[in-house]
């Protein structure tokens, strides 16, 4: 009988009809004799309602005195999910305690709206699962050094769950969402796409920041870096569906390269167009350079994704980055104003109608001409490519946002993802 | 310069606007270069969604489990209001910090929805104050010995800021509610109701208890076992009024008998219909007979408030109480099947449409002839007097409800109560 950690996110726990629905999943894994930890997510909307609140009456400057607050206001949305999650238990029969963050504890570092977990103490835990109890905890928070209230940022609970599951060394984490699995792209995009029934953890990596927001990136790495097996599934699928089915479904993220893996040089598509593109042209080859660039915008919080600079011509070159769509006024304003004088850059050009479109998959490691195939693939559809970056399991090609679906299109049928490998069917 | 202990209620709470406006009252005290600490309520409304979200997923036997997680959701109501209000501090340019009951801590026993507060740890909390900070404290909660969240039932904001005045020996504990103070009786009722300026603390724990839900009962007892000094005052009244005027505003519950409340025989009329009359009719005269009756009734934890029994005649006796109206029928039906067989009363007769009408008055003590003023007033109404009980400082009448304004009206023009004594103008 396995130590089971599932997490539910806020969709799962949008209502108390949904709360009992989680409930009886979680009896039923309980009765099947596993003992069981549950993190779930506020109610949907709650947290986004807290800090509605809190941002009507924020002072102006978010000192750290005022993350402080708004931490310990928007931690509250757990409080509550995990109450009512061990009401609901109980009612079904089953042992139930809740703990917030502070009472486990689940020890963080002070850097409030994105602390992070830097110890659990297990103990009390096991002595629930000892005792018989399923217990859950609070997603997204934890307690720093002073005693304060800290949360882990947007999305903090898969990491939270994850965590958890490190710490008390659990045989799997079920991570129920609103998907059903990773899938090779976006379906509403390709409607071939096909549910891998594993994904390797670097590929999964790749694929959450690149924009399959399955599973917040951080609990991917926690994951990674604890070989906590991981699994993706869907919370919508009827909770009194059989426990080995439950138990098989959804999409695996594992850590051994197996065969089975290798048999897929590409394991999925992943896209997104949140980001705008900036070239700072013309700019004096010598040392030091992309810092002076780069050091401004990293200091005015704005996050720099793909970073190209290619070689010098008559000692000038042209270097380009892409931020996040919603800083792009922000980054050009401050590279003319402080950058392009200060540097002595001769122009700096901007788009913010771009896409990016990346193949992932651990096999290309291991295979030549991939990055080719998809270069072939996009020049058939008469598609011109702006910027190319690449990593050891991942192509990105950066493109004008209006052939985003084309792109992941052709790339999905030039990779034969519409068809299961033969070892993954 | 004074330390002062503000409470406000969840109404002077219930949004981001007049949360503003209890963070500007309270910045404007703190200017004065008063040493704040502020006890909100949770959010109008709050508390009953939090319960009302529990109640349709909690067990049917609420065994203790299920109370923890009740009061684990319920706390977190003032949990955002005191992140909230420090937010509106801060943007206020006043340096505030939050804290939850558990993390003072404010040390309560175990006993879920009705927990008791053991002893505060006020280090925290005064330092912060030399510190200059105003201090945000949640009311309603504490934190039991094995680390549980605890409230302290319906209204214990009031006793948490009452209990955290005494721990830190506050210079005055200001009470901010939805009423300017307390008044001879309810205006609602008489038009001609005056706002006492001092009340006697014990005068003050007859009315709290009588039904004049101005302040907890439980707050005006730790008051007075601790000797703060309690203002209730209204927080309707606009923030910018000078501190000296709203220093002096509402009433004050006073702790000396000085000669101004000698003046003042009768203080006020309190009343209530929220209570049913039952009497045991030819109960044999004989020792036990009262906890007979009485002991299978507080088992079932339904609370009995006026009790009565008349001298015997020929061995047999009539034994009647009041129950709370809502508990009635339950209390008939254990008296009838249990009570009534098993001492072999003669029978158990009721009476749910009556109300209590009592005056309440220090005075009382060293005047005579009070009691016959009262039943003078009320026989010249043609009222016809059910039950009487007497204590030191007051005597309260059981009447059929239909004569409760009629009754409160003629007593309170009796007493005089419509003009102030001289000494209170």
């Amino acid at each position: 009988m396995a130590l089971i950690v599932h997490k539910y996110g806020g969709t799962s726990m949008g209502s108390t009809e949904r709360i009992r629905s989680v409930a009886q999943r979680v009896a039923k894994w309980r009765r099947a004799g596993h003992r069981m930890v549950v993190v779930p997510s506020a109610m949907s909307g709650e947290t986004n309602r807290l800090l509605g609140l809190a941002k009507e009456l924020m002072p102006h400057a978010a000192a750290p005195e005022a993350m402080r607050e708004l931490d310990a206001v928007a931690a509250t949305g757990e409080q509550v999910s995990v109450g009512l999650l061990a009401l609901a238990l109980q009612a079904e029969g089953v042992p139930a305690v809740s703990y917030a963050g502070w009472q486990v504890p689940i020890e963080t570092d002070s850097a409030f709206m994105k602390a992070r977990i830097r110890r659990i103490d297990e103990a009390r835990v096991q002595a629930d699962l000892a005792a018989g109890k399923v217990v859950i905890v609070t997603g997204f928070q934890g307690i720093d050094a002073e005693g304060n209230v800290t949360t882990l940022g947007r999305g903090g609970s898969d990491t939270s769950a994850v965590a958890m599951a490190a710490a008390l060394e659990a045989d799997e984490c079920l991570i129920y969402t609103d998907v059903d699995g990773v899938y090779t792209t976006d379906p509403r995009i390709v409607p071939e796409a096909r549910r891998l029934h594993t994904i390797s953890f670097e590929e999964m990596l790749e694929m959450a920041s690149l924009g399959s927001k399955v599973l917040q990136i951080r609990s991917v790495e926690f994951a990674g870096k604890y070989r906590v097996p991981l699994r993706v599934l869907s919370s919508f699928t009827p909770w009194d569906i059989a426990l080995d089915e439950e138990a098989a479904s959804g999409t695996l993220i594992t850590f051994e390269e197996d065969e089975k893996m290798e048999q897929a040089i590409v394991a999925g598509i992943a896209f997104n167009r949140d980001e705008a593109k900036i070239s700072v042209l013309g700019v004096p080859d010598r040392p030091g350079i992309a810092f002076q660039i780069l050091g401004p915008v990293a200091e005015a919080n704005i996050d720099v994704d793909v970073i190209i600079q290619n070689i010098a011509n008559d000692g000038r070159t042209d270097f380009s980055f892409t931020v996040p769509r919603n800083e792009y006024l922000r980054a050009m304003d401050l590279l003319r104003s402080r950058v392009q004088p200060a540097i002595g850059a001769a122009d700096v050009r901007g788009d913010p109608r771009i896409c990016k479109v990346s193949i992932v998959g651990i096999g290309m490691k291991s295979h030549s001409g991939v990055a080719a195939r998809m270069f072939r693939a996009l020049s058939e559809e008469g598609i011109n490519i702006q910027m190319i970056t690449t990593s050891e399991i991942k192509t990105s090609v950066v493109l004008d946002e209006k052939y985003m679906e084309l792109a992941v299109r052709a790339l999905h049928r030039a990779f034969e993802l519409d068809t299961p490998p033969r070892a993954d069917a």
